[in-house]
Parts: structure tokens; C-alpha cells; sequence
């Protein structure tokens, strides 16, 4: 039996095991969840165990803990090690958009719904299955190793410290990582770029505590629209940003690459039905899948001021806060971006008023070069598992992680992603379409058989 | 005795009543609050009853009550109608800027703090007392009505129709009310003009649901982003309002009236030390005092879009909400301002977005009279109870009851208020000073006096 038979022939029992682990609501952003957390760290590593796997330990954290697992009983051949994760994003449903409890997991119409079914319990779960139909049918392309962290979706706080400390431990030829996704079945994609992100909290202060907005309305300037003043000139009338020096160190790819970019175009019409928005919107001179890939980006994720209930309180708010994160792309640093931004913030600020940048958080973007032997042999593998050559392109999320393993490893990351557009992660009935369950458990098995092949 | 003798040896069983009346936290906003609001309704006319009104009535309404009470024993004298009202303003401290339990009164340092001690529950309870000081000590110089709605922090929309529905039973000569402040104590002011209120809602929607914003930033045009774009466009560099129309029907005061509001000037460094603010703001061409009473302004009393918790999430919101009010003068109509906002903000919002603009409240301006004889008797009590001529200023503020019973009782309304500009009405903290408790208490007694000795 080769290996895509024994995928064939267990099928049934793989989408069992997957269904077990998606009943366990390990939210890791909640402390409520701790115990799910921990209970499906556990479930990983006894079935890393169960797949063969020589080595395995639950490796404590501040929080929650990394599964970390081994089998290198190929000597000679390269080693590859492959990161995902355990916990899943919060449900937070007030309006009740579930059609089914996300903790109990259905298959309608050929898609597995659950939350974590794509992100990522279902694309860790396939490289499992992978590794194990190949230990199964014949000798192993590849040694292995596994790290499973259950905090990716509350920081991947622990996650850096390990690998810092873990760098021989870990040391490996290539990097896994399924926690994206393609364009759709039709038209496999492969991301190799990811954007950065800075993430700052923009807070304007005026009066010492709320005013009443008769008395001291026309003569206090409300914090509230001095905000709103500060936020509108962050962008320019035809979508640039305005922050000085925010371009600089921004490179355009090559006509060459802008060209393979192409391929995988984002079309306006498909982007207002999936979106449900009038028309799209972005900076003048860039294609929509430049827009969404190449270009970094300043968004407001929040606003908050003043009397945010039902009907209506006179109010002039003491302060105002805002929410803000920028996408950034090669060569941009996150923290000079945080600096930068905080300065204009400065800049734009009225005596009136005070103002204040804080920085919440920031990850570095990552890029993958495309013409290196384990980005054809991706390309290869999709070809044969989605039967369509793949396109390449930037995807404008962030995965913190992959520059965190370039850099300490020192060894070229791939991202083999399965998730389709429309899957919702993050939102309201998430899912895994099964053909992508299938499509990327053949394509890993053959990606594992070319790198084996190449060394 | 005297009216005056009984306020000094009574005062501190009225100070021990005025806390036994705010210790109810009748909050009309909240329904979680409706048992307190009816607590103090009965607690009002139980009061009423027991100074000596004739006739004392709990009115139903589709919501909260109205307190009415008659005493009509001095024939050939004028009555005066008096307007209060019982309910208070929600408390909202997340951060616990209150310093002690705002349903907890206490007395430090000359002044009572307690949510409702100046607005409006001190004030009302001091009308009672100088009406049970002039009853008990004489003959009585007027005839009394009381109108005590629980409605008025939360837009008095029972109180219109009762106002309809009772001209004749409400006839008076003179409405007053005590619900407004004065300069300072040793600048005592009256209120002769407030202006009106229009507030709406703007809110901005792009997705039909919260997105990703790493992979939607920069095609998607972000609601909060075009909320403030809108926003900060509603105001040009000077100050002044930007909606085409607005100002149209505004009447400037004449030289004459704008001499006579010069005398009571706010002061900068006053304003800074009051508030807490670095440098005042507004429209350029008016002081200050003009700017915060006889110029209309447009203030935003809340905002809220995506992520407003503590942290990062990256989405980018469906949509974003803003609460927006303007405050207008002589002669702009509330309800034509209302339709120039909502027309002007359609025409800015972008075609990547919708809009819209529900009107939640509106009030009328009011201006009384300076030269009639009503007003004449409150400056001379005034002079009478602060040891110094007033001073005449224009509100800022908005009560909206006043125009109503101009329009509806055709009787002249007089503004006899003892707030402090530092009172904290609706903010953490609000407090009576108790030099303004007395000395409201003497001019409210010698206004009573002089008008029934005008008669």
C-alpha cells in the first residue's frame, strides 16, 4: 500500500480523530478555558505518540504549554519541523450568527464546521496524518519534529522564548507551517509573504474628567473630534498613508514578481459579494491584490469615547482612544513604524489637547524566496494534490512566528496553507472544506517525498 | 419669626432631608431603576404634602411619573408655577473618579456630594423649603403650583404632553425653575438664554461583517476610518461648523446685549484650572462667554467601532457609531438642523461606505425677556441673597421644558439657578456648595416676596 492509498483507506477514522479534537473549546485568550487548553495540549501529544513519534514532551510555560515531538530515525535525510497550533480563537457570538455549536463539530455539504476546523486544529491534524501514512507505507523521506504551541491565538508569547532557548534542539533543514490559505479549489495559491503588523492604542485627553457638553461645549475642545481630527490625516485623499518617512524603506517588488503576483488577482465583484460592502477602496496605483499583499496599511480596529449606550447622553468626553494597527512589508521595522507613527501622532496633536501612542504589540512580516528548492518542491506537491499548478502571492495577515523560526533556525520556512476565503476563521461558523482536507493531506505526502527526493 | 430666621434655625433639619432624598438613586435612564424613580416620586409628594400643598398628585405616565401639587390659598395674588425635576443622571465610573458613594451624600468642606445634589434634586428641594419658610412665617405673597417630572435626564417626553393636556389647570403668572447655575459666588449671574438641542446618531457601515483586517486592510474601506473622515470634516480650522445652512438663522445679539453678556466673561486661566484642560478651543471671532452661549456648536458625545477592550484585535469593524449633538440659538430651527447635518453628512460619505443619521432628541432655544418686572424681582432677590448685583449670561446648556411653557402656559419664565460652574452635573463627584443651598434659599424667599409685592 503507498501512501495515498493508506490516506484513501483511513479516511474515516482521520475525520473521527479530528471531530474528538474539536470538541475541546481550547480557548487560550480565556482563562475560563485553561483546563480545555490543557486537555487538548494532551490530546496531541498522545497522538503524537500514537503516530509513532519517538519523543514527546508537554513543555511548560508561563501559560499554556508547547507540545514538542521527534522521530528522527532517518538518518542522511532532511529533517523538517512542523509548527502549528492547538488553541482556537474565542466565539463571541452575542448576536447568535452560529448555525451550530462551534464545540460540536458537523459535516454539511462536504465541510467540516467547527471553530479551529481550519485554524488550526485541522491543518495541524493533516500533517500528522501525513507523517503517519508515510511512517505506514514505506521508509520515511524526511525526520521530523513538532512544535505545537496553544497560544497563538492570545500572543504566541512563550512561543519566542522556547525557540530562542531550543535553537539546536530544533535545528532543522525546513520549516512547515499550514495556518494559511489558498485563493480557492480552482485556483490553488501558495502565500510566501506575509505582512508585519505594529499594533498601537492612540489615547487624546482633554478635560480632567467628562464635561457637560451645553456648558463646555464650543469653548473645551472635545477630545472625541480632536481624535477624529488626528485619525482623518492619517490618510491622504487617494488612500496613502501620511505618516512621514512611513514609505521609506518600503520595496516594490520587481516587475517580475508583480508579474507572477498578477496571476492570482483579487476581482472587485467577487470581493463585494463575499464582503458585502458597495465598492473596494485602497491606495491609488495598486492593484487590489498589491493593495492586500505588497503595500502596508494603517487601519483603526477601534474607537471608543464618551456615550457609546442606547439613545443619548450630553456628554463632552475627557478622553478618547483608538485602536490602530499597520500591516507593514519588507523592509519595514515594526518598532521605527511605532515610532513613526507616534511622532506624527505628536505632530498633529493641538495644544488644545494631549495625546499619547502606546505599543501593544508588533511582529516582524516574512518573506519566502520563490525560486528555492523547497518553494518549487510546494509548488510541485500542489500541482499534484489540487491536480492545478499554484499560483504564488502575498497574504496580508501576519504570522509573527515565521520570522521569529528564519531568523533563530536560520533555515527557509514554507507555508503549505489550506484554508479557502470563505472559511471564516475568526468569525462565526468556521470551517474546513473537505476537499481541501484531502487535496492538502496528498499534497504534503508528495511535498515530503520531493524534499526527500532533493537531498 | 421672620421667612429668613425660619431658613437659619431649620437648616439642619433641611440639609437632613435633602439626603434622605438623594440617597434614592433615581436614575430615569436605566430601567434596572424604575422602583427608585417611583421611591422618589412618592417621596417628593409626600414632602409636598406635608409643607402644606392642598393638592398633591402622583400624575402616571407611559413612563415615569409626574409630581403635581397646588396651593392656591392667596386669591388676587400671582401664582407661580414651579418646575423641578426628581430624577438624576446615570453615575458610569469605570474608573471610580467618585471619591465617596454617589448615593452615600456627604458634607466635606462646605459642600454636599451626592449624584442629583445640584441637578436637580437640591435645587427643587430648596424651592419647597422657601415656599414652607414664607407658609409657616405669614402671609403667603403668591400662589404655588409644583411640576415635578422624573423624566428630565432622559428627554421629558411625558412632560410635553402634560404640559398640552393641562394649560388651564398649570395657568400661572410666572413659571420659575431652578435648575441652571450661576458664575461664581462672588459673581452671582442669572440665566436670561439657553440654547437649544439636536442630537443625532451618525453611523457608518462597510462589511456585512467584522473582518479580518490583515487580509481586508487596504481594499476595504474601514468604517471607523470613514467615520472619522466624516467627523473631521465638520469643523473647519477656525472653529466654525462646516454644514452648509447652518448658521443661516442665526441672529447675533445686538452691541447692546453683547455689552451687557461682556460683563460676565469666562476666563481663561479659570477655565484651565476648572477643567483641567491645556488651552481653551472654539470659534474664532467670540470670547469665550460668547462661544459658550450665544454661538452654536456641533460636539460629539461618543464613538464606538470595533475593538474597545483591553489588548489588540485585528479586525476591521463592520461598522462605526458616533454620537453627535448640536447645541443652537436664536433662530435655528431644531429639526432643520437635524436635516442640514443628515444632508451633509450624505454628501460626505464616500461611495465605499454607507450612512445614516437618526435624529434621538431635540429642544427649542429659550430667551427671556432682561426688561420684564419678573426678571427685575429675581435680579434685586439675587442682589439680596449673594450680597452683589448679578450679572445676565446665556447658557450653554439646554432645557428644553422652558421654551414649552412659554409656548404653552404663555407666561413669562424666570431662571433662578444655584449651580457652580464646578458642581460636576452629570459628572463624578457632583456636589451643592451649601453657601449656595443658603443663599438660594434667601433669594428664592425674597423673589417670592417681590413679586407679590409687584402685584
Amino acid at each position: 500500500m503507498n501512501p495515498y492509498e493508506y490516506l484513501e483507506t483511513h479516511r474515516d477514522t482521520f475525520l473521527e480523530e479530528l471531530i474528538e479534537l474539536l470538541r475541546i473549546p481550547s480557548i487560550s485568550t480565556l482563562s475560563t478555558h485553561d483546563d480545555d487548553v490543557r486537555r487538548a495540549a494532551e490530546w496531541m501529544a498522545s497522538h503524537l505518540k500514537a503516530i509513532g513519534m519517538t519523543t514527546v514532551e508537554v513543555v511548560k510555560t508561563k501559560r499554556h504549554p508547547i507540545v514538542y515531538a521527534e522521530w528522527l530515525g532517518a538518518p542522511g535525510k532532511p529533517t523538517v519541523l512542523i509548527y502549528g497550533h492547538y488553541d482556537v480563537q474565542p466565539v463571541d457570538d452575542p448576536e447568535g450568527h452560529w448555525n451550530t455549536d462551534p464545540f460540536e463539530p458537523v459535516i454539511r455539504d462536504g465541510h467540516l464546521y467547527a471553530r479551529g476546523a481550519t485554524d488550526d486544529k485541522g491543518q495541524t491534524f493533516i500533517q500528522m496524518k501525513a507523517i503517519q501514512a508515510l511512517m505506514q507505507t514505506g521508509e520515511m523521506p524526511v525526520n521530523v519534529k513538532f512544535v505545537i504551541e496553544g497560544e497563538e491565538e492570545s500572543g504566541s508569547d512563550n512561543l519566542y522564548p522556547f525557540i530562542e532557548e531550543n535553537v539546536e534542539r530544533l535545528a532543522a533543514d525546513i520549516v512547515v507551517i499550514s495556518d494559511t490559505g489558498m485563493k480557492s479549489l480552482e485556483a490553488p495559491s501558495i502565500v510566501y509573504g506575509l505582512r508585519g503588523i505594529t499594533y498601537v492604542e492612540v489615547e487624546v485627553r482633554g478635560p480632567a474628567h467628562d464635561l457637560h457638553s451645553g456648558s463646555f461645549g464650543g469653548i473645551v475642545h472635545n477630545p472625541a473630534q480632536a481624535l477624529v481630527e488626528i485619525l482623518a490625516q492619517l490618510h491622504d485623499e487617494e488612500g496613502r498613508i501620511t505618516v512621514p518617512g512611513f514609505y521609506d524603506r518600503v520595496v516594490v517588488p520587481d516587475a517580475e514578481e508583480r508579474a507572477e503576483l498578477s496571476k492570482t488577482p483579487i476581482a472587485e465583484d467577487k470581493l463585494r459579494r463575499e464582503t458585502g460592502i458597495p465598492q473596494s477602496w485602497g491606495e491609488a496605483g495598486y492593484a487590489l491584490h498589491e493593495r492586500a499583499g505588497i503595500r502596508p496599511t494603517l487601519e483603526i480596529n477601534g474607537l471608543v469615547s464618551g456615550w457609546t449606550g442606547e439613545g443619548t447622553k450630553t456628554v463632552l468626553p475627557a478622553k478618547a482612544l483608538a485602536k490602530v494597527s499597520c500591516r507593514t512589508v519588507p523592509e519595514q521595522d515594526p518598532v521605527e513604524i511605532y515610532e513613526l507613527v507616534r511622532d506624527h501622532v505628536k505632530a498633529l496633536t493641538p495644544p488644545t489637547v494631549t495625546s499619547e501612542v502606546r505599543l501593544l504589540h508588533k511582529g516582524h512580516w516574512a518573506v519566502v524566496d520563490i525560486q528555492s528548492p523547497e518553494m518549487q518542491a510546494a509548488m510541485h506537491a500542489f500541482e499534484f494534490g489540487f491536480g492545478k499548478r499554484p499560483t504564488v502571492v502575498r497574504e496580508g495577515g501576519s504570522i509573527p512566528v515565521v520570522g521569529s523560526f528564519q531568523s533563530a533556525l536560520k533555515a527557509p520556512v514554507v507555508l503549505l496553507g489550506f484554508g479557502l476565503p470563505d472559511d471564516n476563521l475568526h468569525g462565526p461558523n468556521e470551517k474546513f472544506t473537505l476537499a481541501c482536507f484531502d487535496g492538502g493531506l496528498k499534497t504534503l505526502v508528495k511535498f515530503y517525498e520531493t524534499v526527500g527526493a532533493q537531498a
